[in-house]
Protein backbone atom coordinates (compact mmCIF):
# COMPACT_ATOMS: atom_id res chain seq x y z
CA UNK A 1 0.00 0.00 0.00
CA UNK A 2 0.85 3.80 -0.36
CA UNK A 3 2.51 4.90 2.81
CA UNK A 4 3.15 7.98 4.08
CA UNK A 5 6.53 9.13 6.42
CA UNK A 6 6.60 8.59 9.67
CA UNK A 7 8.59 11.88 10.72
CA UNK A 8 6.63 13.71 8.79
CA UNK A 9 3.30 12.25 10.45
CA UNK A 10 4.71 12.75 13.63
CA UNK A 11 5.60 16.51 13.22
CA UNK A 12 2.53 17.74 11.99
CA UNK A 13 -0.18 15.53 14.31
CA UNK A 14 -0.63 18.71 16.06
CA UNK A 15 -4.22 18.61 17.70
CA UNK A 16 -6.93 19.62 16.13
CA UNK A 17 -10.19 21.40 17.68
CA UNK A 18 -12.00 22.33 15.03
CA UNK A 19 -13.61 19.69 12.55
CA UNK A 20 -15.93 19.80 9.91
CA UNK A 21 -19.27 17.84 9.67
CA UNK A 22 -18.15 16.21 6.73
CA UNK A 23 -18.77 12.18 7.05
CA UNK A 24 -16.00 10.14 6.87
CA UNK A 25 -15.98 6.49 5.61
CA UNK A 26 -15.84 3.99 7.66
CA UNK A 27 -13.05 2.19 5.65
CA UNK A 28 -10.64 4.73 6.78
CA UNK A 29 -12.19 4.42 10.46
CA UNK A 30 -11.58 0.87 10.45
CA UNK A 31 -7.59 1.22 8.80
CA UNK A 32 -7.43 3.90 11.64
CA UNK A 33 -8.51 1.27 14.50
CA UNK A 34 -6.24 -1.33 12.76
CA UNK A 35 -3.37 0.71 12.91
CA UNK A 36 -4.48 1.65 16.62
CA UNK A 37 -4.10 -2.24 17.67
CA UNK A 38 -0.24 -2.32 16.46
CA UNK A 39 0.17 -0.28 19.99
CA UNK A 40 1.62 -2.50 22.69
CA UNK A 41 -0.74 -3.73 25.84
CA UNK A 42 0.20 -4.74 29.06
CA UNK A 43 1.26 -8.82 28.79
CA UNK A 44 -0.08 -8.26 25.04
CA UNK A 45 -3.51 -8.46 27.02
CA UNK A 46 -5.20 -6.10 24.13
CA UNK A 47 -8.33 -5.93 26.85
CA UNK A 48 -9.33 -2.48 24.81
CA UNK A 49 -12.52 -1.65 23.04
CA UNK A 50 -12.65 1.15 20.86
CA UNK A 51 -15.92 2.50 21.06
CA UNK A 52 -17.17 4.82 17.35
CA UNK A 53 -19.48 7.12 18.29
CA UNK A 54 -21.56 8.10 14.74
CA UNK A 55 -25.10 7.90 16.43
CA UNK A 56 -25.99 12.06 16.55
CA UNK A 57 -28.31 11.22 19.61
CA UNK A 58 -25.22 9.97 21.74
CA UNK A 59 -22.44 12.75 19.91
CA UNK A 60 -24.74 15.38 21.75
CA UNK A 61 -25.32 13.56 24.79
CA UNK A 62 -21.33 12.99 25.09
CA UNK A 63 -20.98 16.55 24.13
CA UNK A 64 -23.21 17.80 26.87
CA UNK A 65 -21.35 15.62 29.29
CA UNK A 66 -18.15 17.29 27.98
CA UNK A 67 -19.18 20.56 28.21
CA UNK A 68 -20.22 20.38 31.46
CA UNK A 69 -16.68 18.93 32.24
CA UNK A 70 -14.81 22.34 30.81
CA UNK A 71 -16.68 24.15 33.22
CA UNK A 72 -14.19 22.44 35.99
CA UNK A 73 -11.31 23.08 33.74
CA UNK A 74 -12.29 26.91 33.21
CA UNK A 75 -11.93 27.11 36.96
CA UNK A 76 -8.59 25.00 36.93
CA UNK A 77 -7.40 27.32 34.72
CA UNK A 78 -9.39 30.80 35.56
CA UNK A 79 -5.82 32.72 36.96
CA UNK A 80 -3.54 30.57 34.27
CA UNK A 81 -0.73 31.98 32.83
CA UNK A 82 1.46 30.75 29.59
CA UNK A 83 3.82 28.22 30.76
CA UNK A 84 7.26 29.27 29.82
CA UNK A 85 7.35 27.47 26.23
CA UNK A 86 4.13 29.73 25.21
CA UNK A 87 3.86 33.88 24.73
CA UNK A 88 0.59 35.37 25.63
CA UNK A 89 -1.08 35.40 22.03
CA UNK A 90 -0.11 31.49 21.78
CA UNK A 91 -1.60 30.83 24.69
CA UNK A 92 -4.90 32.66 23.84
CA UNK A 93 -4.69 30.50 20.67
CA UNK A 94 -4.43 27.49 22.47
CA UNK A 95 -7.32 28.44 24.69
CA UNK A 96 -9.53 29.37 22.14
CA UNK A 97 -9.35 26.80 20.49
CA UNK A 98 -10.26 24.42 23.43
CA UNK A 99 -13.21 26.81 24.00
CA UNK A 100 -14.39 25.82 20.81
CA UNK A 101 -13.74 22.56 21.72
CA UNK A 102 -15.72 23.10 24.73
CA UNK A 103 -19.00 24.03 22.46
CA UNK A 104 -18.69 21.49 19.94
CA UNK A 105 -17.56 18.24 20.68
CA UNK A 106 -20.73 16.48 19.83
CA UNK A 107 -20.95 18.24 16.34
CA UNK A 108 -17.91 16.12 14.87
CA UNK A 109 -19.06 13.68 12.52
CA UNK A 110 -17.10 10.96 14.86
CA UNK A 111 -16.23 10.72 18.38
CA UNK A 112 -13.74 7.15 19.43
CA UNK A 113 -13.99 6.51 23.06
CA UNK A 114 -11.26 4.17 23.86
CA UNK A 115 -11.97 1.78 26.97
CA UNK A 116 -9.93 -0.39 28.72
CA UNK A 117 -10.88 -3.71 30.68
CA UNK A 118 -9.50 -3.72 34.13
CA UNK A 119 -6.75 -6.35 34.38
CA UNK A 120 -7.67 -8.93 37.08
CA UNK A 121 -4.64 -11.17 38.15
CA UNK A 122 -6.39 -14.66 39.47
CA UNK A 123 -3.38 -15.13 41.70
CA UNK A 124 -3.17 -11.13 43.43
CA UNK A 125 -5.26 -12.39 46.52
CA UNK A 126 -1.80 -14.59 47.39
CA UNK A 127 0.32 -11.83 47.49
CA UNK A 128 1.95 -10.47 50.86
CA UNK A 129 -0.02 -7.22 52.10
CA UNK A 130 3.01 -5.00 51.14
CA UNK A 131 3.50 -6.33 47.47
CA UNK A 132 -0.65 -5.79 47.19
CA UNK A 133 -0.02 -1.78 48.65
CA UNK A 134 2.91 -1.55 45.80
CA UNK A 135 0.89 -2.38 43.06
CA UNK A 136 -2.07 -0.12 44.32
CA UNK A 137 0.42 2.46 44.62
CA UNK A 138 1.10 2.03 40.71
CA UNK A 139 -2.80 3.46 39.63
CA UNK A 140 -0.90 5.81 37.42
CA UNK A 141 0.95 2.47 35.04
CA UNK A 142 -2.90 1.72 34.11
CA UNK A 143 -3.07 4.07 31.00
CA UNK A 144 0.09 2.37 29.87
CA UNK A 145 -2.44 -0.06 28.07
CA UNK A 146 -4.52 1.79 25.61
CA UNK A 147 -2.60 5.56 25.59
CA UNK A 148 0.10 3.71 22.84
CA UNK A 149 -2.99 2.95 20.87
CA UNK A 150 -4.48 6.27 21.02
CA UNK A 151 -1.37 7.71 19.97
CA UNK A 152 -1.79 5.52 16.49
CA UNK A 153 -4.71 6.39 16.16
CA UNK A 154 -3.68 10.20 16.58
CA UNK A 155 -0.77 9.38 13.92
CA UNK A 156 -3.17 7.70 11.85
CA UNK A 157 -5.68 10.13 11.05
CA UNK A 158 -3.39 13.08 10.71
CA UNK A 159 -2.27 10.32 7.55
CA UNK A 160 -5.46 10.06 6.23
CA UNK A 161 -6.30 13.78 6.55
CA UNK A 162 -8.53 13.52 9.54
CA UNK A 163 -8.18 16.03 12.74
CA UNK A 164 -8.31 14.74 16.28
CA UNK A 165 -7.53 15.07 19.79
CA UNK A 166 -7.13 13.63 22.85
CA UNK A 167 -9.25 14.79 26.11
CA UNK A 168 -9.90 13.32 29.17
CA UNK A 169 -12.63 15.63 31.47
CA UNK A 170 -15.18 13.47 30.22
CA UNK A 171 -14.40 10.94 32.68
CA UNK A 172 -14.76 13.37 35.43
CA UNK A 173 -18.61 12.18 34.74
CA UNK A 174 -17.78 8.73 33.98
CA UNK A 175 -21.14 7.26 35.87
CA UNK A 176 -22.87 9.10 32.67
CA UNK A 177 -20.45 8.33 29.68
CA UNK A 178 -21.08 4.57 31.21
CA UNK A 179 -24.71 4.62 30.88
CA UNK A 180 -24.65 6.09 27.16
CA UNK A 181 -22.37 3.78 26.22
CA UNK A 182 -23.33 0.52 27.91
CA UNK A 183 -20.38 -0.17 29.38
CA UNK A 184 -20.10 -2.94 31.38
CA UNK A 185 -19.08 -2.62 35.00
CA UNK A 186 -15.10 -3.59 34.64
CA UNK A 187 -15.11 -1.75 31.88
CA UNK A 188 -13.45 1.72 31.96
CA UNK A 189 -13.50 5.04 29.16
CA UNK A 190 -9.79 6.47 28.87
CA UNK A 191 -10.50 9.08 26.50
CA UNK A 192 -12.92 11.05 24.09
CA UNK A 193 -10.98 11.65 20.89
CA UNK A 194 -13.44 13.81 17.98
CA UNK A 195 -12.55 12.45 14.68
CA UNK A 196 -13.43 14.37 11.43
CA UNK A 197 -11.63 16.75 8.85
CA UNK A 198 -9.84 19.97 10.34
CA UNK A 199 -11.66 23.40 9.42
CA UNK A 200 -8.11 24.18 9.08
CA UNK A 201 -4.82 22.77 8.02
CA UNK A 202 -2.31 20.51 10.21
CA UNK A 203 0.33 22.61 11.07
CA UNK A 204 4.16 21.41 12.40
CA UNK A 205 4.18 20.59 16.09
CA UNK A 206 6.73 22.95 18.15
CA UNK A 207 7.45 21.89 21.44
CA UNK A 208 10.39 22.86 24.32
CA UNK A 209 13.63 21.22 22.90
CA UNK A 210 14.89 17.58 24.08
CA UNK A 211 17.73 19.25 26.14
CA UNK A 212 14.98 20.97 28.28
CA UNK A 213 13.22 17.38 28.58
CA UNK A 214 15.30 14.81 28.76
CA UNK A 215 18.24 14.34 31.39
CA UNK A 216 21.72 12.00 31.24
CA UNK A 217 21.48 8.97 33.95
CA UNK A 218 19.69 10.76 36.51
CA UNK A 219 17.04 13.89 37.10
CA UNK A 220 18.58 17.19 36.58
CA UNK A 221 21.84 16.67 34.72
CA UNK A 222 20.39 17.76 30.69
CA UNK A 223 21.13 15.19 27.72
CA UNK A 224 23.32 16.59 25.62
CA UNK A 225 21.54 16.26 22.16
CA UNK B 1 15.60 14.02 5.54
CA UNK B 2 15.20 10.69 4.70
CA UNK B 3 11.88 9.17 6.16
CA UNK B 4 10.43 5.69 7.28
CA UNK B 5 6.81 4.86 6.18
CA UNK B 6 4.07 5.00 9.36
CA UNK B 7 1.88 2.38 8.60
CA UNK B 8 4.90 -0.26 7.43
CA UNK B 9 6.58 0.98 11.31
CA UNK B 10 3.79 0.81 13.19
CA UNK B 11 2.81 -2.85 11.87
CA UNK B 12 6.40 -4.04 12.78
CA UNK B 13 6.98 -2.41 15.82
CA UNK B 14 6.60 -5.41 18.18
CA UNK B 15 8.09 -5.67 21.74
CA UNK B 16 12.08 -6.39 21.48
CA UNK B 17 12.93 -8.06 24.26
CA UNK B 18 16.29 -9.28 23.31
CA UNK B 19 18.67 -6.44 23.05
CA UNK B 20 22.66 -6.64 21.72
CA UNK B 21 24.69 -5.02 24.20
CA UNK B 22 26.53 -2.83 21.27
CA UNK B 23 26.20 1.19 21.56
CA UNK B 24 24.07 3.28 20.58
CA UNK B 25 24.92 6.66 18.99
CA UNK B 26 23.80 9.85 21.13
CA UNK B 27 22.63 10.93 18.03
CA UNK B 28 20.12 8.62 17.30
CA UNK B 29 18.69 9.03 20.64
CA UNK B 30 18.65 12.46 20.53
CA UNK B 31 16.32 11.77 17.02
CA UNK B 32 14.17 9.29 18.95
CA UNK B 33 13.52 11.93 21.80
CA UNK B 34 12.64 14.46 19.50
CA UNK B 35 10.39 12.62 18.01
CA UNK B 36 8.52 11.52 21.58
CA UNK B 37 7.77 14.98 22.43
CA UNK B 38 5.83 15.42 19.36
CA UNK B 39 3.03 13.49 20.88
CA UNK B 40 0.43 15.32 23.18
CA UNK B 41 0.27 16.23 26.48
CA UNK B 42 -2.76 17.55 29.07
CA UNK B 43 -3.25 21.72 28.35
CA UNK B 44 -0.09 20.98 26.29
CA UNK B 45 1.78 21.26 29.58
CA UNK B 46 5.17 19.02 28.17
CA UNK B 47 5.47 18.16 32.09
CA UNK B 48 7.71 15.30 31.21
CA UNK B 49 11.63 14.25 31.33
CA UNK B 50 13.09 11.30 29.41
CA UNK B 51 15.84 9.83 31.66
CA UNK B 52 18.24 8.35 29.25
CA UNK B 53 20.45 5.56 31.59
CA UNK B 54 23.83 5.48 30.24
CA UNK B 55 25.67 4.26 33.30
CA UNK B 56 26.53 0.74 33.73
CA UNK B 57 26.23 0.74 37.46
CA UNK B 58 22.73 2.73 37.02
CA UNK B 59 21.74 0.05 34.29
CA UNK B 60 22.51 -3.03 36.65
CA UNK B 61 20.58 -1.41 39.84
CA UNK B 62 17.39 -0.56 37.42
CA UNK B 63 17.87 -4.05 35.96
CA UNK B 64 17.68 -5.47 39.79
CA UNK B 65 14.51 -3.79 40.56
CA UNK B 66 13.41 -5.17 37.59
CA UNK B 67 14.35 -8.23 38.17
CA UNK B 68 12.73 -8.39 41.81
CA UNK B 69 9.52 -6.74 39.90
CA UNK B 70 9.46 -10.05 37.95
CA UNK B 71 9.10 -11.97 41.03
CA UNK B 72 5.43 -10.87 41.59
CA UNK B 73 4.90 -10.88 37.77
CA UNK B 74 5.72 -14.56 38.13
CA UNK B 75 3.28 -15.27 41.24
CA UNK B 76 0.15 -13.61 39.14
CA UNK B 77 1.10 -15.74 36.02
CA UNK B 78 1.67 -19.33 37.34
CA UNK B 79 -1.47 -20.06 36.48
CA UNK B 80 -1.74 -18.49 33.27
CA UNK B 81 -3.17 -19.69 30.14
CA UNK B 82 -3.05 -18.63 26.38
CA UNK B 83 -5.05 -15.52 26.16
CA UNK B 84 -7.66 -16.82 23.29
CA UNK B 85 -5.59 -14.97 20.95
CA UNK B 86 -2.52 -17.09 21.25
CA UNK B 87 -1.77 -20.55 20.88
CA UNK B 88 0.64 -22.65 23.80
CA UNK B 89 3.29 -22.80 21.61
CA UNK B 90 3.10 -18.77 20.49
CA UNK B 91 2.48 -17.84 24.62
CA UNK B 92 5.14 -19.87 25.61
CA UNK B 93 7.36 -17.85 23.16
CA UNK B 94 6.07 -14.90 24.77
CA UNK B 95 6.57 -15.91 28.22
CA UNK B 96 10.05 -17.36 27.38
CA UNK B 97 11.51 -13.60 25.97
CA UNK B 98 9.68 -11.89 28.85
CA UNK B 99 11.75 -13.90 31.52
CA UNK B 100 14.90 -13.62 29.32
CA UNK B 101 14.17 -9.33 30.03
CA UNK B 102 13.67 -10.15 33.59
CA UNK B 103 17.31 -11.12 33.74
CA UNK B 104 19.18 -9.01 30.89
CA UNK B 105 17.06 -5.59 31.58
CA UNK B 106 20.39 -4.25 32.73
CA UNK B 107 22.49 -5.17 29.92
CA UNK B 108 20.43 -2.87 27.46
CA UNK B 109 23.09 -0.14 26.73
CA UNK B 110 20.78 2.37 27.04
CA UNK B 111 17.58 2.40 29.86
CA UNK B 112 14.91 5.09 28.79
CA UNK B 113 12.75 6.26 31.77
CA UNK B 114 9.90 8.60 30.97
CA UNK B 115 8.82 10.67 33.62
CA UNK B 116 6.06 12.98 34.11
CA UNK B 117 5.69 15.95 36.80
CA UNK B 118 2.09 16.13 38.65
CA UNK B 119 -0.01 18.48 37.12
CA UNK B 120 -0.96 20.76 40.34
CA UNK B 121 -3.95 22.86 39.39
CA UNK B 122 -3.58 26.36 41.83
CA UNK B 123 -7.28 26.25 41.80
CA UNK B 124 -8.28 23.36 42.61
CA UNK B 125 -8.90 24.28 46.17
CA UNK B 126 -12.19 25.98 45.25
CA UNK B 127 -13.75 23.52 43.75
CA UNK B 128 -17.04 21.51 45.92
CA UNK B 129 -15.59 18.30 47.51
CA UNK B 130 -18.13 16.69 44.87
CA UNK B 131 -16.40 17.70 41.73
CA UNK B 132 -12.87 17.26 43.85
CA UNK B 133 -13.99 13.42 44.56
CA UNK B 134 -14.90 12.97 40.61
CA UNK B 135 -11.23 14.48 39.27
CA UNK B 136 -10.02 11.82 42.68
CA UNK B 137 -11.57 9.19 40.61
CA UNK B 138 -10.20 10.11 37.52
CA UNK B 139 -6.45 8.82 38.78
CA UNK B 140 -6.34 6.34 35.86
CA UNK B 141 -6.28 9.44 33.07
CA UNK B 142 -2.44 10.74 34.06
CA UNK B 143 -1.16 8.38 31.54
CA UNK B 144 -2.51 10.39 28.65
CA UNK B 145 0.09 12.84 29.06
CA UNK B 146 3.18 10.32 28.78
CA UNK B 147 2.25 6.78 27.20
CA UNK B 148 1.83 8.94 23.57
CA UNK B 149 5.10 9.73 23.92
CA UNK B 150 6.11 6.81 24.62
CA UNK B 151 4.58 5.12 21.45
CA UNK B 152 6.58 7.78 19.38
CA UNK B 153 9.93 6.63 21.07
CA UNK B 154 8.54 2.83 20.16
CA UNK B 155 8.28 3.88 16.69
CA UNK B 156 11.05 5.79 16.21
CA UNK B 157 13.01 3.24 17.73
CA UNK B 158 11.85 0.88 15.24
CA UNK B 159 12.36 3.17 12.32
CA UNK B 160 16.15 3.62 13.13
CA UNK B 161 16.68 -0.14 13.69
CA UNK B 162 16.20 -0.23 17.43
CA UNK B 163 14.53 -2.76 19.59
CA UNK B 164 12.39 -1.77 22.75
CA UNK B 165 9.49 -2.80 24.70
CA UNK B 166 7.53 -0.86 27.41
CA UNK B 167 7.46 -2.13 30.60
CA UNK B 168 6.09 -0.24 34.03
CA UNK B 169 6.86 -3.16 36.50
CA UNK B 170 9.74 -1.52 38.04
CA UNK B 171 7.16 0.94 39.27
CA UNK B 172 6.15 -1.65 42.27
CA UNK B 173 9.54 -0.32 43.84
CA UNK B 174 8.99 3.32 42.82
CA UNK B 175 10.56 4.42 45.60
CA UNK B 176 14.00 2.62 45.05
CA UNK B 177 13.99 4.16 41.51
CA UNK B 178 13.67 7.58 42.64
CA UNK B 179 17.05 7.18 44.46
CA UNK B 180 18.71 6.21 41.90
CA UNK B 181 17.60 8.48 39.43
CA UNK B 182 17.38 11.71 41.70
CA UNK B 183 13.77 12.56 40.77
CA UNK B 184 12.03 15.18 42.49
CA UNK B 185 9.36 14.55 44.90
CA UNK B 186 6.50 15.90 42.64
CA UNK B 187 7.95 13.49 39.63
CA UNK B 188 7.28 10.12 39.16
CA UNK B 189 8.44 7.35 36.66
CA UNK B 190 5.61 6.04 34.20
CA UNK B 191 7.70 3.05 32.33
CA UNK B 192 11.32 1.49 32.16
CA UNK B 193 12.40 0.85 28.00
CA UNK B 194 15.76 -0.75 27.47
CA UNK B 195 16.67 0.26 24.09
CA UNK B 196 19.80 -0.48 21.87
CA UNK B 197 19.75 -3.50 18.55
CA UNK B 198 17.75 -6.47 18.53
CA UNK B 199 19.36 -9.54 18.76
CA UNK B 200 16.47 -11.23 16.12
CA UNK B 201 14.46 -9.28 13.49
CA UNK B 202 11.62 -6.75 13.79
CA UNK B 203 8.37 -8.94 13.06
CA UNK B 204 4.63 -8.14 11.90
CA UNK B 205 2.58 -7.45 14.88
CA UNK B 206 0.12 -9.58 15.00
CA UNK B 207 -3.33 -8.57 17.11
CA UNK B 208 -7.13 -9.84 17.65
CA UNK B 209 -9.12 -8.28 14.47
CA UNK B 210 -10.45 -4.85 14.34
CA UNK B 211 -14.19 -6.39 14.54
CA UNK B 212 -13.72 -7.73 17.85
CA UNK B 213 -12.21 -5.54 19.73
CA UNK B 214 -14.24 -2.45 17.91
CA UNK B 215 -18.14 -1.20 18.30
CA UNK B 216 -20.60 1.13 17.00
CA UNK B 217 -22.18 3.49 18.93
CA UNK B 218 -22.19 1.86 22.38
CA UNK B 219 -20.12 -1.63 24.10
CA UNK B 220 -21.19 -4.67 22.38
CA UNK B 221 -22.27 -4.00 18.95
CA UNK B 222 -19.46 -5.03 16.94
CA UNK B 223 -17.85 -2.26 14.67
CA UNK B 224 -18.67 -3.09 11.01
CA UNK B 225 -15.23 -2.86 9.25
Amino acid sequence: MADFGLFETMYSAGAIRRIRPDPVPDEIITKVLDAAIRAPSGSNAQAWTFIVVKDAAKRQQLGAIYKKASAILTVLYADAKPPPHMDQSKFDRFWRSVVHLFNHMGDAPILIVPCLKQSMWTNAASLPDDIKARMASAARLAGSSIYPAVQNIILACRAYGLGTTLTTIHAFFEDEVRQILNLPPDVQSYALMPVGYPQGKHGPVSRKPVNEVACLDGYGKPWPG
